[in-house]
């Protein structure tokens, strides 16, 4: 059995979708490699009523550890301190030791970005970042922000409460010192490794997955599998304790017969990784030229560091002057069969690696809307073309959702049909 | 007094960080503009027992409507239905008319797709997708998966549940009809409206905007104002009720007056759509020649529909050999002061001007990282320079974070000069 941890996510610009959370997705992944489960993750607004509550209901469900993220900046609407110490049932006190740590922080900082602002403000803003739960041990800034490590009060039963800044930056610089902690390493003590391996197969239907998990119901009873299908990547992850191993292997193996045509991955990498590694085994370079997508495809080819040694660079070809004078399609072509179509994809293609030098080229053009779509040429259609000196591939697309759904989808298609040529 | 919900989303692929959610946000959303507050947002796995205690917890706040996502697809892990019928009481019942519904849906979309799936596989797993609470109202499929409204069982207190299906696409598709459903209009009567008003900051840091509201205490008391660094702009989101209009209105202007030189956006609008609106109104296109950012500064200029009016194309220039054959920049000057300069940057920016012929031209060069950087040019480093037939403007950037962290900084400080450019 593996210990169970909570999250707390707080801030208004979270709960209300104006800012995405990453801090949460990314405590969870390290305290799976720590072996520690997740039971819930919970946002909350900057409201002290609602943070409390959330503290409670965790603190309720026998988890052996909460950790919070954000609402530790030097505006009022920052509350998280003060609102954990309550609940573990510790008064706040000021740590002039960390009040002089986070000033000189703030100086240095203001220093580099030039800027100068107001001494007593930012002395107010310093003195109420040094306010701490009494007994609590201080986790040294990254940013401006402390974390903290709050037991809960003695003579009262609970978790200890991790408390992080919310810019991921600063999280993630904190999370060894915080995970390192007495009283951290103590609640976690016992826990067993927890195992997680993914396969990924493209193009498959979430039905014949499910076909095929009901046949081996047998072997995957010890295992905790779920599956996700993310733009047309069916994803299969699978947790499971040192001790159901065989069974693990005995149902990768099945899905490895039932989905050979589809499976594209079996050892956890992922596309981008899997067609980057093919690239510099191969020392083989790529150029784009893209028309919907307009840079989205060269810029997710320079996503993962190191990406120089394979990506020269693309055309972004969104007006049609600019597929003729940069990618040097044929003026007539585009007056014969149109801007979107197999031809000009494929003319693109031939031109971003012609213009670049580069080994291959890839060749977008689509539709991505809400206008500009015919009868004939409904939004949603796309074509892409890979080429390279060894050959090419095409795809027609027909892709439902929005303007931002199918520009993400061509990216992903682009990066799948790279690999169809590379890999097999 | 307004309405409050609480949002549960489920998937052990969002709790674990493989998917980020985007259901909660659009919820909140869209929740806000019906006059309803988000009280919290809970992610919780595909395990029974997490999901039932998440909305035991929800239901004992004391919020008027729970609204789940996801877990309805055909696999084994899909369980939302079953589990949230239970906890309202009900029992499940298999839906034949629905059942029929599905089936000719699926087939729609193989056929759609090309794709042959076993029909007993495709079979089960329509007749799973089928099973309903009894007394629930079904909400018509978007994608495959039925949506739900489930009212609590007779004799027993809370709040009704909206289910609604985990892809995006198909939660958004389906909410009009989630909303006007009479259980949930019975729910949220007598709400008031929630008013929200955003002003944004570029450069100002957030223990300025501290002093400054501390100083407004007394006018800000019937106001709910949250505060946001997010890569060097400062959101500062208000909420209140219509009777607070006046407040609200004296409360802005003294942001106004104390930071007229950082405010660039006091109606709502992101600077997205400042530059979009200033390059349309003025009648002028724009082109990118990029280095760093390899094509995501194009890609955005391209994220709102129409953009086509303004973006022409551009460069993505990652090799030096593309900066000088599709740029014109000179080998001498990159061998001279480096291809990450001033000097580059600049000659980037008339490059792409120059070669795609637009009135606009913006140049990026810099070290993203986590390698390539020296002592004399550090990871972070970067250097932007918009140009244009009435005159240019530089920055230099020393940016922090990761690669990923610097790339997007980058991004969002080159839409910051555009507009400077434009505005100014």
């Amino acid at each position: 059995m593996s210990s169970r941890a909570g999250i707390v996510v707080t801030g208004t610009e979270v709960l209300t979708g104006r800012v995405s959370d990453r801090n949460g997705p990314w405590l969870a992944e390290q305290l799976r490699i720590a072996g520690v489960d997740v039971a819930q993750v919970i946002v909350v607004g900057d409201r002290p009523d609602d943070l409390r509550r959330a503290l409670e209901f965790l603190g309720s469900t026998g988890i052996d550890l909460i950790i919070t993220s954000g609402g530790l900046g030097p505006t009022a609407d920052d509350l998280t301190a003060e609102v954990v110490g309550t609940s573990q049932g510790r008064r706040s006190r000021l740590d002039p030791e960390l009040e002089r740590q986070i000033a000189a922080i703030v100086a240095s900082l203001n220093e580099r970005r030039g800027w100068q602002p107001d001494p007593v403000a930012t002395a107010a803003a310093t003195r109420k970042q040094a306010l701490v739960p009494d007994g609590a041990t201080v986790l040294a800034p990254v940013g401006t922000a402390p974390g903290l490590v709050v037991p809960v009060a003695q003579g009262r039963g609970g978790p200890p409460v991790v408390v992080l800044p919310g810019p991921p930056r600063e999280l993630q610089g904190m999370w060894p010192a915080a995970l390192a902690d007495p009283d951290v390493q103590a609640a976690l003590a016992g826990r067993d490794e927890l195992r997680q391996r993914t396969i990924r197969l493209w193009g498959t239907p979430e039905s014949e997955l499910a076909a095929t998990m009901r046949e081996s119901e047998a072997t995957i009873a010890e295992l905790e599998i779920t599956t996700c299908l993310r733009d047309g990547e069916l994803e299969i992850v699978t947790r499971y304790g040192p001790a159901a191993e065989d069974s693990y292997e005995d149902f990768q193996a099945a899905i490895q017969s039932a989905f050979a045509r589809t499976l594209f991955s079996s050892d956890g990498r992922t596309i981008d990784e899997i067609v980057a590694g093919a690239l510099i085994e191969r020392e083989l370079t790529i150029a784009t030229a893209e028309s919907c997508t307009a840079g989205l495809l060269a810029g997710r080819l320079a996503d993962r560091p190191g990406s120089s040694a394979y990506l020269l660079g693309g055309l972004v070809v969104y007006a049609n002057e600019a597929k003729h004078n940069l990618a040097g399609v044929p003026v007539q072509l585009i007056a014969d069969v149109g801007a979107v179509s197999a031809e000009v994809a494929e003319a693109l293609a031939a031109g971003a690696r012609e213009r670049l030098g580069a080994d291959l080229g890839v060749g977008v053009t689509g539709i991505a809307g809400p206008d500009g779509g015919s009868d004939e040429k409904p939004v949603g259609l796309v074509y892409l073309c890979v080429t390279s000196k060894d050959g090419s591939l095409a795809r027609r697309l027909n892709l439902p959702g929005s303007r931002a759904d199918i520009r993400a989808r061509t990216v992903l298609t682009a990066m799948h049909l790279i690999r169809e040529l590379l890999v097999t």
